[in-house]
């Protein structure tokens, strides 16, 4: 490589997300997601994969293929390559499971500084949602209205309450940072929030996965499908065939496979009781077995039929 | 070196942390701190600092010194090398400042698992700060407890308002991780939290600060002086030194504190002008500069005479 | 949970990790890797997880369930709970893929401060790999031996030429940093590495790997078989089933699976279509393609017959 | 706060910095540095700082002195908003200095995958340095260049025939990650750097730092006063104030400097003493003392006159 074959290049732009720059996507009652600024593109993560081959510029055709071989392989450099800053507004609840995720960098909104965000989020009568009995830490349902319009005033109290006695505080001259101690954790905050494409797309699986909370989820989906498409489309592309729409089979289930698929069903039977999947209570019925549950359902989606009833 | 002159080793143990592994020290009205597991002592961070030499075990007594060495010159790697899992219970408004320190590992009681924990932090009517009017993020001095006695009774009423809408949803079968989204900040979780001493002490270094809000500062306290310092006590000498009571000053103070000392008070006055601290009101006073005040405090601690008025 | 009910506890300790403690397990020709210290069991990993479900130990024939459901689930928080501190020594070309995993903590031979250490990877006639054809970074197979003679010999010379011309540096009073910096790549160096368990079963995922080099293969390997399955042995079955031995599906490849099940292979075949894995060569043969050379791969270890020719 | 306020915005551009996008800045003998792309100015610190206090934007002038603030009490959080990627070419050696920060994303030419870049750093005859004799990893001074011709003589044999056996091998068809693991750590090699300013900062702080080897500082230096300079005038100016030029001073050294100032020598030499700095040789003289050197240094700097001889 010589130094001389530089020469002077512009900062990589992407018209579909400059448009939306700065416009606020709603989320919840009173929430919102809004792009602050972003470096990089797809073309930046073709153009950093290929430093790694001392390669230039290939035909742009090209690049989809790569970009989806990077996925695939879980080659994830090249999409740290890419940046983007976000300025949010979520409640504090909600906020908590965000920032879990430690790669990002954040600047929050500081209720020891300021006055705490007037404004929390509430629950219409028929967004009650029923604890799942399968899932411990999931929701199943809702309620039926007339409930939840119980529980919903009950709601407006609590906030009603909670306000006028943090405003109490503050009109007593209490220090903003106690007096803000028994807010409810529905109060909204914001925050900018940076992070890089790579970290990104592993916060978006884990949350925008069915088991994560609908309210994190609910920001997951705005923040993938309204700002991510429009900003990476071949890579979105890509993690919705590789990462939200994949499955995984552990060593044991290919091989119960295999053998399905070459009729030795009694070498199959055998494996998967060794794992401790076939138990059975007196009634001769099988035993609950979460492992074994979860592979009948990955057995479902492929059309295969459990060897065992 | 030679492979064969390694010989079986035992892990390192320290007598005074074994004596007060797994008890609590509370923290609070109803918080604690306690050790759960540790890897390391003074002498891992001395033989990972003799790794980079290449050298064997040297004398004990020059332990102190290098430990104060790569303190003194922010030697950071060798104190990565000791780990400390503590078990902590704080109320969440805490939490929310705790977890901002991106580099520790982190279990946290789940309320979309397990019902919330009943128990938040309580007021005593001595114990309402005032807002500090000089440190925007900061409280000074307490309310007099006849005003107090009002505030506690109203943390009192909604705490139980609180906990009641929450137990309220629950009894209704409202799913956990929508029922608790209107518990009070104050609520207490726990968590396992694990961290290597570097970024333990940035973390007390921070927290133990006067500028840090109370809670947290007494939780950094608790784990600063009952907890390190039993661990590692020449680092913890050796960072009390160099860490929580140095003072550092920048290029231009330097060099007015030098023109000072050479007594050529002018030249110390253009610096400082050139700085724009020394503008003035109409009246001839100085007007406020913060950077001039915050020198100023640096002046008197070392007991230096300001040269303006 | 009351503060009360915590007692004094102990280290955990590990006796198969305790009797390998310190000792060297040799890798390459004169390369180690050996235990220093660690912290934690697969018992920790329970506990931490506990923790998040608010509940006390249960049986212990339970918790091989539990690591089992964590690891499946990608649930990585309680595996990083666990720390483990190695001693190795590397040839600096493997050491320099080997610190691109970002999260461990290091101390390393300094040779500004030390001489160099005076050994390099050397290789024997027969060790020489072949370049791969079908794998850009990749070899297969090996050099006969008689040019593995020669090869082995300017490896030899090259050695000694490069150690002469070090030693002649030193001998004029150079500077180590400058001395050495024509010393071969396989030059050993030795490091303290410290990392939690979670990112050190991700560093053995992708170094014990097929694609990874050789050298550092050997000493994942190592790491693997003679450490971590000492270590944590619930946790290391686990990893081998969901991880070293597992395979992911993509969304499409998960609909042409259950196609060819149901016997639509027609509808199977225009989903590869639509994704380009058909297209033809003049002579009618199918167009080289590595999504489908991988899926097909795939249905292979399924067992399954692939619907195209 | 209302949504609604928000408008279309665009992203930050930094004419200074557009102009040598892609530019590059030679450094050492073959090597250089260039900015790819970059997120943020100093305008986004001062925005992001004002989220944390729920403001607008303030006047322009009051930006130096809010940024100036930032700097001095280390809230670093909001120069973690800016982002910039740099592509390099540096020696392997000064590479593997410069990756132990990491806190960087990183796109490395892969010498597995293409041929070793043909270009090893060169030393010219007056370019080699003595090995410090104070200070065991740095050098002082250079070499007579009749002996430096000789050893740059050797370098070039050496490179020769490093380069002639790696040739010989990828002749014979031996794999590239193999064929390289002879080539000088001196070898060139290319990398995509991507890095938020904050730890930009922290990365300059070490490496501009005289302690610095040479070579990694040639770079750091570049990377300040050609890049970041222009990037973030405001923030270099406050880093060039409080980093680069200041100084620290431990409790005890405050102490002894206020007792000077107060004219007790007396109480001064006491704190001495007990720190250990006054032990004396037989002769009378004081003994060497690190801590009481590096302490006199600083006392120089203040102009500031010692208590002992």
């Amino acid at each position: 490589m010589e130094n001389n074959k530089f020469e002077k290049i512009e900062s990589i732009r992407v018209e579909a997300l400059d448009k939306i720059l700065g416009i606020p996507f709603k989320v919840l009652d009173d929430g919102f997601v809004r792009v602050v600024d972003y470096m990089g593109s797809d073309q930046s993560i073709v153009q950093a994969a290929r430093v790694s081959y001392g390669k230039g510029t290939k035909k742009k055709s090209q690049d989809r293929g790569l970009i989806r071989y990077l996925m695939r392989h879980r080659h994830s450099t090249p999409f740290e390559m890419c940046e983007i800053k976000l300025h949010v507004r979520v409640p504090m609840d909600c906020w908590r499971q965000w920032i879990r995720h430690r790669t990002a960098n954040i600047n929050e909104y500081s209720t020891r500084y300021s006055i705490a965000i007037d404004s929390a989020q509430t629950t219409n009568p028929e967004e009650w949602r029923i604890q799942s009995t399968s899932n411990m830490q999931g929701s199943s349902g809702f309620l039926r209205s007339e409930i939840g319009y119980q529980l919903s005033n009950e709601e407006n109290e609590l906030h009603e309450m909670a306000r006028k006695v943090y405003n109490h505080r503050i009109d007593f001259g209490i220090a903003r940072e106690q007096a803000r101690k028994d807010l409810p954790l529905s109060t909204y905050t914001e925050a900018y929030w940076k992070i890089d494409l790579h970290n990104l797309l592993h916060f978006l699986e884990l949350r925008m996965d069915s088991h994560a909370q609908l309210e994190i989820r609910k920001y997951a989906e705005t923040i993938g499908k309204e700002i991510v498409k429009n900003w990476v489309p071949l890579t979105w592309e890509a993690f919705d065939e590789y990462r939200l729409n994949s499955m995984y089979f552990s060593g044991n289930e290919i091989k119960i496979i295999n053998l399905i698929n070459s009729n030795k069903i009694d070498d199959a039977l055998k494996i998967a009781s060794s794992l401790g999947w076939l138990e059975k209570r007196e009634d001769g019925s099988l035993k609950q077995n979460l492992e074994r549950t979860e592979f009948e359902e990955k057995l479902e989606a492929l059309n295969s039929i459990k060897p065992w009833k």
